[in-house]
């Protein structure tokens, strides 16, 4: 193995500049879940990762420039899309996934100052956006390994059923401000998949043979 | 007609009370369009106003306040629900009014200066779940005269029917950052619409007798 043993919790590879990345980025998101994007400050989080301030502002540029490589590294970390064997299986895997991310006390906050974030500030909007269309793309695989198998129709668009199935489960957290549980992540992928059988999610654009 | 002239633009039913209180949630509104929840302050919101602090800390206490209020009047303005005669016709209607609602410079700003708020304030975050409440609860009543007239099935879950169609409208403004296209607002209806029918919204907890 090349790789560092991962129980070696503290040594990470990549030398001093991988240190101070993970410093930097574990206090943005300290920031960020205890106070929110519009109280983050690049002197802050300098101080709070015991970094000097004129590399915070080389590095990352802007409070922006902090969340978008946060973005960027939770995409790394990013489990891949499931493969249970049945599209049921596959989207409920994501389904809980999601749910698990949106209630989690640090992950969920954080996910949540950065949608607050991009509200007003374009930088964040794009890290935003980077993020979850990487997500999206990732999962689309089930899909199209679903219409492979005659499990859905030919034709069913995968990015829009993966967002199917998560959109309920955000629309209720930042918009409704209601509880994202289990049945609602469950109810989430049983009507997703009642439309995709339904052929509700074949679109012009088909781009299958 | 009781009701004063709608003409007269700047004539106001209700006297003094009710044209501070105009001034005011316009003046909030302003400040949540151009900076955001924030960088809004009660001095500044009374400057705007033209109104002295005074009344707007004794009336509103706080931004959250401002918003809560500006929220309780949204409620108040917004559209009662269609009746086209189908519940496609009624689903694409509401469809479309929120698309419009995302859309429109100043409303669309507003809702994402207001989700972004309740991220992190608890006032904000409980303005913003009455405000979509009182209105899943208006339009959820298409379902319940769809269901009577035998388009839907018997048990169909109307609240979650409309949050489901309005669901990926949202999901697409504030979490992946796409555009809302008349195209996005079909789709959802088309989608819901095929889930429900398959009975994918019939809930255990059935109402209906």
């Amino acid at each position: 193995m090349d790789q560092p043993s991962r129980s070696a919790g503290t040594v990470r590879p990549g030398g001093r500049t991988a240190r101070v990345r993970a410093a930097v980025l574990e206090a943005t998101q300290d920031a960020l879940v205890e106070h929110g994007f519009h109280a983050l400050t690049m002197d802050q989080i300098a101080a709070r990762a015991g970094v000097g301030k004129t590399t915070v502002y080389r590095r990352w540029g802007s409070p922006a420039g902090l969340v978008t490589d946060l973005m960027n590294e939770f995409a790394n970390q990013s489990s891949p899309h499931a493969d249970t064997g049945s599209i049921e299986g596959d989207l409920r895997a994501n389904a809980l996934m999601v749910m698990e991310a949106l209630n989690d006390p640090r992950l969920g906050v954080t996910l949540q100052a950065v949608i607050a974030a991009a509200t007003s500030d374009e930088q964040a909007a794009l890290a935003l956006r980077t993020f979850y269309l990487r997500r999206i793309d990732e999962w689309a695989t089930v899909v199209e390994l679903a219409v492979a198998r005659g499990e859905l129709p030919q034709g069913t668009h995968a990015e829009e059923l993966i967002r199917a199935v998560s959109a309920p489960l955000y629309y209720r957290l930042v918009v409704t401000r209601e509880p994202v549980t289990r049945e609602v992540a469950e109810a989430s992928v049983a009507r997703a998949l009642a439309a995709a059988r339904a052929g509700a999610f074949v679109t012009a654009g088909d781009r299958s043979p």
